[in-house]
This record gives C-alpha cells, sequence and structure tokens, in this order.
C-alpha cells in the first residue's frame, strides 16, 4: 500500500481518543462482577473490622490482673463465659475473670488482650495464666483495616480479586458497573476458509478470527464473528447493521489498495475515514473510521499485524469504552544482540525477554503465527535506527496487557 | 492453633504433588478453546503458508525479463491475468508477461517476483516497468512459517491469544482438551454474613467467597460456592456429597483450635488429614486432606491468608488437574528498607513492587483486605531474619500467576 501520509502514532492515537465513546452503566450482583468495572466508587458502610476482634483461640482478659504474674507466680482467673466467632458475650469482666474466646470473635467488656490457649492450662472453669500480657494483645481493633464512610476504590476501577474482596467487606452486595461493549469482528478475505486437514488451492485457514476474538473477549467485552464477503454491496450492509447492534466494529482484511479489498473504500462512502495507515511496523496498513457514530477498526490480514493493531489501538479503546484507561507499559531490558530498526517507523517487532533481558528474535515476517509464541514487543522509536549489545531498550510483555 | 511440628513449605507442596490428580480429556470446538489445556498435541496439516503467496499488491513477473530494466530503459509488459486474494491463476508467464495480483494471492507458474503497484504505470493491458526487480522480491514462501507435519504446540499448552492462531494455522477446527475442574468452596464461619449495608453485632462480611471463587475461575475451573454451618454432621454430609460431584473441594475457616472450629475434625474422621500447618506466614493454618479420594484444601478464615494459601498451593494442583505446571515465578528486585523477618517462617508478605525496586510495605496483618491492592509478593526464606536496604529479595508479581 503507497500511503504517502502516515499518520504518526502519537496523533493516530489522539485521534481514536478524540472519537472515544464510554458505555452506559448497569448494576450486577457482587458474585458475577469479577473483572467488570466500576461505575460507582466503593465507600465503606461499616469498621473494618466492625468490632475489636480476637485473632487467636484462647482467652480474653484484662492485661492489669496479669502485671504480678510470671511462671513462678501464675494466678487462675474464673471463665465465666464462651464466645464462638459469629457470636458475643453479654457479660462485663470482674477482676481476675477470663472469657475463653474464638478467633475472629468479638472481645467482651472489660477486657483488653487475649491470651493463646497454648500458654494457659485449663481446670474446670478456671484458667491459670504464667505470664502477663499487654493491652492489645491478639486484638485486631475496630476499624484497623477499613474506616467506616472511607472511600476504598474509586470508579472505573477493575475489579480484581483483591477488588472483590474489599467491595463485599465494604457491605456491597450489588455493584454498578459499565456495560460489556459488544464488539462486531468481521473477517474478509476470499482466500480464508474455516479451519480443516483440506485446503484448497489458494485458500489459507481463518486464524484471525480466534486470535482477535480472543483478545476482545480478554479485554472485557462480548464478541460476535462474521465471516463476509468482499462484495462492496454486502460490506456496506453488514457494516451499515453491524452499527445499530454493537458498541464497535473491527474488520480484518482489506486494507491494502487492491481490486478485493474494500473495506477502506466502504468506509470511506458511508462514513468517514479517520486515518488511513500509521507509522509503525508491524501493522502500518491501518484504518480507523466512524460510520453512523460507531468505530470501525480496519486491521491487516496478516495476523501479527492484526494482533499488533489490537494491542496498540483497539484494546486500548475497548478498554476506555468501559472506563479504564490504558497504557503500554514499558520496561527497560537490556539487550543482547545488535539489532537494525527503520528510520521513520516505530518497530513493536517481537522478541523473546525476560525478567533481565531481551535474549532474541523471533521470526519476523507479520505472516509467521508462530512468531508470537513466548514473544514479546521490542519498542524502537522512529529515530532510531541500530540498537546495540548492551543497549537498554523499551519492552512491552503481552501479560502485562491482559484485563 | 498451637502447632508444634509444622510442615515445611517444600514438604508440603511435595505432599500435594504426590496426591495429584489430573482430569480425564474431551474434544470441543476451536472457538471455545480459548483458555482451555491442549490434550493432544498440535501438528500442522499443511505448510503455512499454503503456497507461494504475495505479499503487496503489484504484478507477478519472471526477474529474469527484468535485467536491462532501467528509470531510463523501461519495458513493458503485457497483462495476461488477475489473481484476487483466495483466487489462483491457470496460466503461465511467458516473457515479457505480467499477472496482475493482490496481496494474499499465490503466485502465478512462471513468474518468481513481485513488483509494487506503485512502483509501475498501467496502460491498459500493459505494465510500465522502470527498474529491476530480483528473484523472490515480494514473495512469502511456502512453508516458511510452518512446515507440513512440524509439530506447532505440545500437548499441555495453555491455549491464549497465539496458540489459538497457530491451532488453525494448522488446520484444526476441534482440539482435544482437559476437562474444566469443578471446584466446590465452602464458606465455614457462623460470623459470616453476605455484604449489606447492616451489619448484625459480632457479624463479618463475608469477602473470602468473592476473592477465592475469582482466583478458581482465573484457574481455567468452575466453582460453586456453599456457606455451610459449622456442626460436625452437617459438614460431614456436605463433604461427603460434594467429594461425589467435585473434582476437589476448597474450604476457608474452620482450620484454628476452637470450639468451634471442625473442619480438621471432619476431614480427620471421614478422610485422611496430610498435613496440619505450614511453615508459611501468613497462611500457617493451612489443612490438607483426602476424602473419598478427593482432595480437601482447609484454607484459614483470614482474607490475606487464603489468598496466599490459594497462590501457594491450590492454584498450583488446579493448574495440574488440567495438565498445567505452574510454578511461583520468582524474580529479583531491590530493596528500598530494612526488613525484619521471622526465622523459622517462610515469609509471602505483602509490599508494592515495581519492575526495578521493593518500594513500600503494605498494611500487615493477614486480615488486612485493603492490603491486597496492588501489591505483589516478597519472598524471604525461613533462614533469613533481616534483609538490608540495598539486598536484592525474591519477588512474586500477582500477573505473574495468571491463567
Amino acid at each position: 500500500m503507497f500511503l504517502p501520509n502516515l499518520k504518526s502514532l502519537k496523533d493516530a492515537l489522539k485521534c481514536i481518543e478524540d472519537n472515544q465513546k464510554v458505555l452506559g452503566t448497569e448494576k450486577i450482583f457482587l458474585k458475577d462482577a469479577h473483572k467488570r468495572v466500576l461505575a460507582e466508587k466503593i465507600v465503606s458502610s461499616h469498621d473494618f473490622p466492625p468490632f475489636d476482634k480476637s485473632t487467636r483461640d484462647g482467652f480474653a482478659i484484662n492485661s492489669k490482673d496479669t502485671l504480678d504474674i510470671s511462671e513462678s507466680n501464675p494466678k487462675s482467673f474464673k471463665i465465666i463465659d464462651f464466645i464462638g466467632a459469629g457470636f458475643f458475650s453479654g457479660k462485663t469482666l470482674s477482676n481476675y475473670e477470663a472469657i475463653e474466646i474464638s478467633t475472629e470473635a468479638p472481645i467482651p467488656s472489660g477486657a483488653d488482650a487475649i491470651i493463646m490457649k497454648e500458654d494457659v492450662s485449663v481446670n474446670g472453669d478456671e484458667v491459670k495464666l504464667f505470664s502477663k500480657v499487654s493491652s492489645d494483645d491478639f486484638i485486631y481493633k475496630k476499624g484497623k483495616d477499613i474506616k467506616k464512610r472511607e472511600i476504598i476504590l474509586q470508579k472505573n476501577t477493575l475489579i480484581d480479586f483483591q477488588e472483590i474482596g474489599l467491595i463485599a467487606s465494604a457491605g456491597y452486595n450489588e455493584v454498578e458497573v459499565y456495560k460489556k461493549p459488544k464488539i462486531k469482528l468481521f473477517v474478509t478475505g476470499s482466500e480464508l476458509v474455516q479451519p480443516s486437514k483440506t485446503l484448497e488451492k489458494a485458500k489459507i485457514m481463518n486464524s484471525n478470527q480466534f486470535t482477535i476474538s480472543s483478545l476482545i473477549k480478554n479485554s472485557g467485552a462480548i464478541v460476535e464473528v462474521e465471516h463476509i464477503k468482499d462484495d462492496f454491496d454486502s460490506l456496506v450492509d453488514s457494516i451499515n447493521q453491524a452499527t445499530k447492534e454493537f458498541d464497535a466494529i473491527i474488520t480484518t482484511g482489506g486494507t491494502a489498495i487492491s481490486k478485493k479489498d474494500l473495506i477502506f473504500d466502504v468506509v470511506n462512502s458511508i462514513g468517514k475515514v479517520l486515518f488511513r495507515g500509521v507509522d509503525i511496523r508491524p501493522g502500518k496498513l491501518f484504518v480507523c473510521g466512524i460510520v453512523n457514530d460507531t468505530m470501525v477498526f480496519n486491521f491487516s490480514g496478516s495476523p501479527v499485524a492484526a494482533m499488533t493493531q489490537y494491542d496498540i489501538f483497539a484494546r486500548k479503546y475497548i478498554f476506555k469504552m468501559q472506563g479504564v484507561d490504558f497504557y503500554l507499559n514499558f520496561v527497560e531490558r537490556e539487550l543482547l544482540f545488535d539489532f537494525s530498526s527503520k528510520l521513520g517507523v516505530v518497530d513493536f517487532s517481537r522478541f523473546i525477554a525476560d525478567d533481565d533481558y531481551v535474549i532474541k528474535m523471533v521470526k519476523h515476517s507479520s505472516d509467521a503465527t508462530s512468531s508470537l509464541i513466548d514473544a514479546n514487543y521490542m519498542f524502537i522509536d522512529k529515530n532510531i535506527e541500530k540498537c546495540k549489545k548492551g543497549d537498554l531498550v523499551k519492552v512491552l510483555f503481552f501479560n502485562s496487557m491482559t484485563w
């Protein structure tokens, strides 16, 4: 594709951002909220813990009663009650009284410390102590973790393992979350067929529908896949129809300039092309447009280029539809070999990197699906032509991008 | 809990490994296989690409016909056919003939190079070239990415974005995968109630069911949650019944020694306790047993301890049920403060770390649900008492453990 005016990566991202849509919200049960995004801030209804509680199985006592106690001067306390977790005692300790208590149970009135079961001896309704204790021993104070009315999570937070537990602790059984984006994935290309052990001449197995739909699902969205013909009129109909039912459209294939590559023309005729071509490699052949107020991303047919386009452009857009800002989280690694890049092109080639080094290249063609296995991106900015062994380079780990 | 003989972490892991079960397999459609685990190796049915193909829109020619061509000595070729992607030409090029071709289309017989559309001028059925080309220009050779009969993925590989595309390229529309483990999660504790804005005295919001069930789902398994009473007989019935319907059982709470903490006794009476207590912190109060040939993990009631127990023990077991080896993937980071650990205990405390440093502690109580946000584990082995600012320490990033 000959494109005299490639959009810069920065301008392309800005252009998409300027056309960003954010979805509406819905209330769902917390049990269904893992990997959804908060559309409200979470304010604790309670102190957490909600009361001073015991962190051990043992006896609640008043530490002042233990000041003189030692191994050689033990003292007996009268056991006046038992408190299991989930229960409380209505009694108040008087001098030299104790209440047996379970882990998680509330500290009774008159007590300020717990002594562990294994540090005492029990005889009927008496417990003998052999050491003094300090105030607050094995007590987890009310509100120590979370204070009542404290904002514990902000709006637009992705709800993962940790967050879902916190939200429960704060007393929410339902939460307001952003709706899941519904994405239509159109796979174009007369050459593409469904995977099969036999392959007709000139046909190629359709792998994009699997990779890109998995990426979409991993971004919190719902995807519907359709393979459509490379035909202007049916593309017009399909894209028009999809804009009514979906929040965004992704197509693969049809970004090159060819008699049989039509998607640019379709978007151009029924909507507005925002830009065509970006100064990145792989993934230069990226078309972005708006049809009926709906974003249409046209990815390359090449699987590696399409995945790169997803990672750089579509992921950010789909995250943000749900209120989440996504940034490419670059880290620095030392290069173990010399590498030449192309001036004027932002390079997102695939390399094998670990916690310290960029170790080696993978196969380089943007058609090499196999180059994606175990790889990550190395980012070389467009003003850099040569990287030398020992240089620090920017790496983008695939697993730093997951939802 | 007083436990004179804590199992070492290493022995505890070995003991679980010795009782590992691996599930059976099933055939599913590839479109449903994202995040499932291969139970067969993937062998390519085809070369990929399946034929020499064009990587540009342009003209297929024979490079020998272009040897004398230059800007000042252009030459015209006769266009004898057009090949769109997905189609092929039955014609063979003779001298000074060209066939127009799309990206992804197969190279016709007699051609060995592609010249890009933007480098030629077309006039009717003639195309004029202004430069010579080399053999293989813009041709992606048959089998360059994957060879026919090449093993491209081994059994027991987790199918992620990259793998699912590769499997499609190899011609598989269905794959044999391990079954998803069905896990029963019993949450015990009379003190626990469902999240609500009002809270009865002595009650605590049940957050474990949300955190642990999310962790289980994130390990490729299916989870069913049930809150059960702290009652010996009903625990016996519930656990017995669950062993018939589920592949493993996880319980939270009931690992301490207390009148109201019964799960150890239940497992001990109807099955075999493998060990009780491990030399880690948090998470020491971990009981592991077998009932009716089904693994039962008894986690602490404390949310942070339970999550740590999941990450260290249960995750590995659930991954392996599906054929995947899971290792704690420690990386080294520089400590920015002094830190004291406890001799004899393997420390998995929560710290905030980045790509270079362990920056600071989080709240330390194993009850502090809030301590999990943005945190990762720092691992301090049991023979280490003090870590100093500047030391390299082992860190386990939460996101290195995801499925």
